[in-house]
């Protein structure tokens, strides 16, 4: 496993509760959902009497991610319980692999004579799961039976793809297999793994072969439409796209690829400068689940899967480790702590697969006279989807979190992520105390370290740091560190969007450090987020309540006071001065069905 | 013909100049893409090759209702050419009537077998939308021939419904016959007609025999989910509903039952202070076409369909003939000068079905990966629909505004509507000269009036009178009138609407007298609305170029310079003073797609 989990442990605050809840709560919830719905039964490739689709084209890579996510957590946290339903898991699915390595519930269950045939299926998608699966638990157990088994079906994948062509198809409808085989190469070594990652990502949008344009889906859907390397934009499926992205970033760093560089460079670009929500949430769109245009940042419909969060992290994450910058290390903050987060009920063991920022319920109930009416986000997080690919990625996410504390480059430990942590490896260790976000003072001490880079978030307008140091890619980087202490200003900031974001034009919104506010109607009276305004001074008061420990917020503003009419001369504004309660954003809808809005019209 | 239509004669500007308009272009434009369509040829009953629903169930409606418009325009303007047309089509649809008095072209020649047995197939509205033609049409020339085709249709559906009860539904599932029958009533004076009437009123909701809930649309869809006396909002099908209120008030005008008078204050009541978009444009949701729950009122999505706010402005001129009270006559005046005219093009022939008071083009673009996204009103006018029922709707409501223009009340004369004009009658006359609404001068000479009564508006918030009078219902009245001068302020004003209206919090629109004024990104750098933010004190200019004699207004605001970045943190406003153009909100999509607002954000 790579430097950063393996040498990193998280101790205390936030993340560890977060993680604590995860093992105690999330993983044996999804675990038992999965198992309610036919999925764990699944794996013996059975049909399903009620369920003529059943064992679903989804349904392995969804117990394939809950698989890595278990297995993380084996790596930190023994369980010989939780590592009984592994085994017996991936007893399973060796049972049911084919003779020739393959592996999948569907096909083999329902049309095995299907196998590799139709692009659009998931076979790949779901393979890519399983190969993930795979080696994050040879990493945490050691035992290589399950890393076998998906080296076989990549192998067959291998075969079947790039030496014979024989499959129908050249490239996975739904990417997720590129950066799984980078994974395997990186944790078994064989080199055709990477090149088959580097063959998948070389045809795309470059070859005859594979069907583009299908039901109502433009090319664009699947980034079909051009060669990765001419890719300028983040366009179509919006977790297929961060799947592909963060792939292309794990081959240029492996290649040097400099084309490919660039190419994941303009993407990024697009996305941080005009494509994603103050969450860090993307993939504006329900149509497609999808990327649109620039500034198209509805909050209300805002589709913003929690899984498209999680391709931003990882794209982030991988140009984070092969650029040093901190900006990269900026969006990966913004969406674990946000829209990342905010896919996970308080409870544990709820979720949203669509993370709006603005609800008002009247929308859901406006069209009385017809059955359907406009489509909107539901308002409150549910236990398991039909396709339920959100909650296992919430778990694994959540169990691995150590990957995005700490980095190693030449003699410099970087600290990306504050966390009460200890980052350790050959003779050296950092130690870093902390209730980072709750307060944004940190102590660090150091020991056997040549130089030490602490990130200097993005949203940070004030810090101090008690020893001399450099700033070098938005990193603090101390000289031969011992103990230092850095403390970040966490007043409340009020933020203005892009004039160009329609929706969030004449409006604020909150952060304090790294955490998206929001408002709840059910803090205010009940009021809809409209009957407020919010002062451009905020004077902000820290809550003495608090969500997971992050407090709650009351700043200043006014109420729009009922009115009879519908419209009336302006004249001098009629308000009345008011305190505004807020909440993190992640801990939305976690009381009953509320209007919400991260964004507030200014006063 | 009732007091209004014949005893007023329209002499010139604004709405002259529109009726001209009406005659020469737009009644034409509309009878040759009929003509174009097969509306025409329909009437023969015969089938189409290429479409075997043709002639469609709505299509003698849409004849209709133009022949109705172009009986207007005989009645004040003799023109042997259109005459002609108009027998043409008399003659066709005699010749193909039934012997028992039936007349309808799709189900003479496509299912004469389904005759009154499929509520939901207009049959009635289709009906109704014949017998207001044959009045029209009576009146206008004296010809009786095609009222008596329309008396035997009634006497027909009189006795299928009502005497017999061998249809196989019991009210229409389109509204307007009732409206319809109680015209035929007040011009034959055969008093089965208002009973038939009564009778599609009284069992409205209040039977077994309607099937109420069909496909995705509920009972209210159509009006049918209670009595009609025990109606208190304005749900449904806006069209629909608009047809029903109208017969409502008519009915209890006729008959002086108060429980229907109630249900129609009730209802008028819910929609001018709940569901009334600022330009009098009514019917928020695409789904159902239909009315939605208070203060739902998206202007972007505004379904706001042209024949809604004729509807409604139906609706509203009949409570002001029965009750008198001048509130019914500024939402006649909404309708007309803004959600109503809207609906046709500066060039006289092309036409809005929906009238959206904001436009966003990118909207109309963002969904770039999938063949179909979110669904917006078209951003331009077309020459014909589908389902083009509003643009000869537009022909007859342009071509009849006399009935708006005066009212006699015993001994006073109201002039409820400002246009150069005459009103006549026995023994009396009243000459309006004016260029309202170019400015808001009125002057008066009356010869023979016992009481004049002059409607003060409701926008007017400052007028003077040259001569004594008292204030009645909203009305001026001068005791034994001679000459007099009225002068209505003018000044732009800028409005808020109730803050429960979410679209429009924070913002204000600009009207300037009854002329609501709209942003679009053609005169102001091509910005989109959100660009700027509009001053609350006005500052206005009127402009030197106007659409249809109406001036542009410009008003002081500020512009949001470009910003790189998605987020930052608020700090000062960074704004820089500009002047904002402004057109009549009517004018609206004639040079080319713009983006649009009527609501600007505040400064």
């Amino acid at each position: 496993m790579d430097f950063s989990f393996d040498n990193v442990t998280i101790r205390g605050g936030f993340w560890s509760d977060m993680q604590k809840k995860n093992r105690e709560v999330t993983i044996p919830a999804v675990y038992a959902r999965f198992s309610e719905t036919g999925r764990i039964k699944g794996l013996t490739c059975c049909r399903f009497e009620d369920n003529p689709e059943a064992p679903h084209i989804f349904w392995d890579s969804d117990v394939a991610k809950w698989l890595e996510g278990a297995a993380y957590v084996l790596a930190k946290h023994p369980d010989p319980k939780l590592e009984a339903l592994c085994e017996d898991i991936i007893d399973t699915i060796a049972a049911h692999q084919w003779e020739d390595g393959y592996i999948n519930s569907h096909f083999t269950a329902v049309e095995p004579e299907a196998r590799f045939t139709e692009r659009m299926s998931h076979e790949l998608y779901t393979a890519g799961h399983l190969i993930e699966a795979g080696v994050a638990y040879y990493c945490a157990t050691g035992r290589d039976k399950f890393l076998k088994c998906v080296e076989r079906f990549a192998d067959l994948i291998d075969r079947v793809f790039r030496a014979e062509g024989s499959a129908q198809f050249l490239t996975p409808g739904h990417q997720e297999i590129e950066l799984a085989l980078v994974r395997l190469y990186k944790c078994t070594g064989v080199e055709k793994y990477r090149d088959l990652a580097a063959f998948f990502l070389d045809k795309r949008g470059n070859n005859d072969k594979d069907v583009t344009e299908i039901w109502d889906l433009k090319a664009s859907y699947t980034q079909s439409d051009k060669p990765v390397r001419e890719l300028s934009e983040a366009v179509g499926h919006a977790v297929r796209a961060g799947y592909l992205y963060t792939a292309m970033a794990d081959m240029a760093a492996l290649t040097g690829d400099e084309k490919l560089r660039a190419a994941c460079h303009r993407i990024w670009d697009d996305i941080t400068n005009h494509k994603m929500f103050i969450t860090g949430g993307v993939g504006t769109s329900s149509h497609g689940e999808a990327y649109t245009v620039p500034y198209d940042l509805p909050q209300e419909t805002a589709y913003s899967e929690t899984c498209a969060a999680i391709s931003l992290a990882f794209f982030s994450q991988r140009l984070l480790e092969a650029e040093g910058e901190s900006k990269y290390a900026d969006v990966v903050e913004r969406v674990l702590y946000n829209g990342f987060l905010s896919g996970l009920s308080l409870s544990g063991d709820a979720f949203f697969y669509e993370n709006p920022l603005s609800i008002h319920l009247r929308n859901r109930v406006k069209d009385v006279s017809v059955e359907k009416g406009d489509r909107f986000p539901i308002t409150q997080r549910k236990v398991v989807f039909g396709c339920s690919c959100c909650p296992p990625n919430v778990n694994r996410v959540l169990a691995s979190l150590e990957r995005y504390v700490a980095r190693i480059d030449g003699d410099t430990v970087f600290v990306d992520q504050y966390t009460d942590s200890a980052i350790a490896g050959d003779g050296f260790s950092v130690e870093v105390k902390t209730d980072y976000p709750v307060s944004g003072e940190i102590r660090v001490a150091c020991r056997g370290v040549g130089k030490l880079g602490l990130r200097i978030p993005g949203w940070c307008r004030k810090f101090t740091l008690s020893v001399p140091f450099r700033m070098e890619k938005g990193y603090a980087v101390i000289e031969s560190p011992g103990e230092a202490a850095l403390s970040l200003d966490m007043t409340p900031v009020l933020y203005e969007a892009n004039p160009e974001i329609f929706d969030c034009a004449g409006r604020g919104a909150v952060m304090r450090g790294p955490v998206v506010y929001a408002y709840e109607a059910v803090d205010n009276g009940g009021y809809v987020p409209e009957r407020y305004r919010v002062a451009r001074e905020l004077n902000p008061n820290v809550g003495d309540t608090a969500f997971c420990g992050i407090p709650t917020l009351t700043v200043d503003g006014a109420f729009v006071p009922d009115r009879a009419e519908l419209y009336t001369p302006a004249g001098e504004p009629d308000l009345q001065p008011a305190r505004i309660q807020l909440i993190p954003y992640f801990a939305f809808a976690n009381r009953g069905p509320s209007d919400m809005s991260v964004w507030l019209i200014l006063l």
